[in-house]
């Protein structure tokens, strides 16, 4: 498998590479950088030294790439926008397609333009995008022209409950939602709120109450309850690296918590990246830091009647370039695990 | 105004030492220590080198404490249990008492005993006791004996929501809250869970689905809406040292955010200690840290319905020693920001 | 006394802030900054709301300064090159100048030039500048029209170096000095190198071999040992927000560690800031944090033969703000401590 | 290869299970902890989740592996003195050692009795052992019976001196080493001072003036120069989870700082797990985490005629089980890189 990475500056990109150049199954032919083309890819990416050999940025030519008979599968960590512009020739030219923007997370425009501030550049690809979290995703994914990686915080809101929903062990109503990511969510970027002094020892709550990541969870959500639901969703800042710990608070109804586990064991009993923690235990992120796993746990509270929810990803792995290699791998057939252990 | 400190060995003692080492109306004349006594007080807290002169650590025994006249107000740091056993004489000798355990935090000692695994020592106390954060404390608490100086996360739950409650804006129902703790909240302990090497990196949930402090906040707020109430409170410790910021998430019903921020106004506009943030900002532990302030600020999401509550203060000052300083301004006619600003 | 801040957007600026709105003596009249002008304080400044009421920043006008009765004194924490521009008219209208930053610390223009890359402009200033460690400084200082506040780094190395030099303890040659500094020393800016998830798990050497700071640091050791000192000076970012750690090693030659003890008694036996610990004991950022302490250390292996000679600094307070609050309590008659302790 | 692995409780353990379990020629078949004994591997190490089955710890009983043919080389990663012990039956029934423990590290037991403060265990096995930096250990060496895994500090500063005293471009004198570490290197352990509290904005030297580390240092640095070297060397702790940085100042005699890159060049221009950078920029520990590199840089000061030389390394992986199994692949005759890229 011949691969390429459109985009790769930032910390998404540059943990795609790590993990694509150390994949059995596959070559990376291809980088692509509209700033950086001409530059050593270890120049941008200190970490990779040793990696990646002398592979260079190239230009951002998607009809370059289009017509590269070096590249069957092009991974897009671009910025939304430019991801979808960048996709139409390389769809055209029978090019796989795995995009970790928001650009095809969203099976409506109008919800798009609402949530990014502008028109969708391409609408018309939006009928060959899978949304795709591999452990829930309905079958037949895989033959999609373009397959959407999750973005970081709906893979640890989605994850946990859509079984429940779809098993109508929730009905959807009053969910809140309390994640805490670490700061290279926020990309790889001068700016002075991300600087370390600022950071250090600050927690803080920001975008909300419509963090753009909103507009996936909630669209997911409703598809998996089958009506249409919408959460509190309070996203934070909290000092470290990489990182997202996510608690829910959901009211548990007439269901109980062992029906709750029972559906996670069927769903999740097998997937070699989802830990079921005991109830009572609790996600950390530090346990799943450099790897694709999700850590889930629940507890009821018979006090309030809730059922509360943890989980803990990595970021920028399970949240975003390790889920698009198990994507790959489960495109092309290679073992899901494959270059992810 | 003499003062002494039982129990000073931990992070509160410690910041409770800094505060009235510097306190322009005080005379900090003992401090005592089961473990430390007759040790130097910088050796165990070199960060006091330079302000507390030859200062050693007594030996814990209240009986002394009684009859010393150099001592006119005490604080105890002590651990639950202890605190109440070591207050018992002080009371019977006149001294007043700030007290930053749990002991006297709860009316009820059904209560301590169900949340503390041990009945109350001395529950003849309970009634001379108040709870009291200044700024929402029912007047005429100054006269008390004793004085409960609340937990670190009540105070940064309490603040914002006791308000809205007494005006009857929030009917107490359904009431979520997410807490974030810096490391320092759970003391100073040689422990390998709070080890640099395991928190770096690590957010995670605990505590769950009742911390201890769950009692005091649902006694509070049962007592500011005039009905029982239950909260789901779900407290996380994150990588840093102090600093709490905390998120609540309560349905909005009838009320107004106008109205919300019209009720803070009237009970917080006057507050040195308070800082009302405009709707759409977001308190940042960074930003009290080292103060005795705490930030709060609310937005109306319409979607849900709900308000979402947002507080940040230093665990260790208005979540604690800071607060206790306040208390004793205020109960000995000192300016409430002598020796905090 | 009425003090003036000229350009307080910065870390420096901001601890300044701090130390005078609470200074028992000072009444902070005017806040300045060109970029600002007009803006509240506390609007750049989160952590000082509560402490400054309304006051906002004044545009950048030396002129009018010049002229303001309601002003007696100027700390300018401005770049440099534009401190010395400042400062011109002040002198000249006789306001008192405390200058944290490198235009007056320099004797030589030449060696200004050399380092800064520009010439000085206004080289005619330089005879009215002292430069001053007030632990160290020769006496008659006091009376400067203006007096130049020491780097971070500096603070850190000269304190324990110099009175060993003067007292030719040790002859100057062979120095070798490693520091550690924590981020808020490279300033308050926005820039991907000082990003949080850069430097996270970070630490790095810089600014080798001739970091400005060095400039300073030799002119100030040659005039204590009486003859040309060249030291290597490696400077290093470690993952925290304040703080310098300071090791130097030089030759024992023929003095004992007794000797280097009495001399560092001798000359700070008596200096409320200055916390001299004992050989084998090392000073530490963290207890130095929050104060304008030093604390140094001393060893002698007679394996080597060398002194290891360790300080620590809280690099804003008595490596920047803290020290010109220390100077201005000298120059104006208050006790050194007030406002600091 | 079927490896085992004694006493894993740690985190070298931890690393070195995670590099083993990744690993494409190596069956890990038995994890030994004297007091984790029959206990899932999992439970101790929660990162491990996923990635090493139902693996349980076995009881720490050296003469039942050295009967057991599923284990044909065993990873010592046992507290000294404990490790000779473990090793000797091991030995006698012809297994492989690798020991990441000092007990094989010193050629001389005097010196070990010296820094460690014992008697060494079993001297007679020095004979058999080999102190093993595989880019510098003199050839021959894969035959051991016991290879002796180098200290993390050494390898950050043996790398870059040992090829220029074996290539007579220093002559051993004067050599001065700073090194940073992060608080990992101090084991995992329930130590207030280790917490996150106290380390947090806290950097420090210790052990000085002889680190135990010293010996071997001085032992190995001693053997390339062909004479006895003495150092000084001042190790500090800095508030990050993994990593060394270590500055080395030198006097460059008459060497140029060409022949200093040129030797290294010569020596390490093929290694795959060494950087040489330009001279003028810094190895970073940020850039080496997680992967068996070092980095390594130098510049000439002609103003002080000294090297200042830098560089950095994973403590836990090149320091420690990285090197390990760089160890093991090229005993075994398996690709250099095989499992560490």
């Amino acid at each position: 498998m011949k691969a390429a990475i459109a985009g790769a500056s930032g910390y998404t990109g540059e943990t795609l590479l790590r993990l694509l150049a150390a994949h059995p199954h596959v070559q990376l032919t291809t980088v692509t950088s509209r700033s950086l083309a001409g530059q050593p890819v270890e120049k941008t990416h200190p970490a990779m030294r040793g990696r990646i050999g002398n592979l260079c940025f190239s230009p951002s030519q998607p009809e370059k790439l289009a017509v590269d008979s070096n590249i069957d599968l092009v991974f897009l960590a671009l910025p939304h926008g430019a991801a979808a512009t960048f996709a139409s020739p390389l769809v055209e030219a029978g090019k796989k397609i795995i995009d970790l923007s928001a650009d095809f997370r969203l099976g409506s425009p109008e919800l798009y333009a609402d949530y990014y501030g502008q028109e969708h550049p391409h609408p018309e690809l939006l009928q060959c995008a899978s949304y795709v979290i591999p452990e829930i995703a309905p079958s037949g994914w895989e033959k999609s022209a373009i397959v959407a990686c999750p973005g970081c915080y709906p893979t640890s809101i989605l994850m946990p409950l859509v079984p429940l929903l779809e098993n109508k062990l929730l009905d959807g109503r009053n969910i809140v939602i309390n994640s805490l990511s670490g700061i290279s969510g926020a990309g790889k970027k001068a700016d002075l709120f991300y600087s370390f002094a600022e950071r250090q020892e600050s927690v803080v709550a920001y975008g909300l109450p419509r963090h753009r990541h909103l507009s996936e969870i909630e669209e997911q959500l409703s598809a998996a309850a089958g009506t249409s639901v919408v959460v509190q969703f309070a996203p934070h800042l909290v000092p470290m690296k990489a990182g997202i710990a996510t608690t829910i608070t959901v009211p548990g109804g007439e269901s109980s918590l062992e029906c709750l586990y029972r559906v996670w064991e069927k769903n999740y009993g097998n997937s070699p990246f989802v830990t079921i923690l005991p109830s009572g235990t609790f996600p950390d992120t530090a346990h799943v830091k450099g790897t694709n796993r999700i850590e889930i746990s629940a507890l009821h509270d018979r006090r309030t009647g809730n059922f509360v929810i943890t989980s803990a990803i990595d970021n920028l792995i399970k949240g975003a370039a390790g889920q698009a290699v198990q994507i790959m791998n489960l495109m092309c057939g290679f073992p899901e695990t494959a270059g992810l252990i």
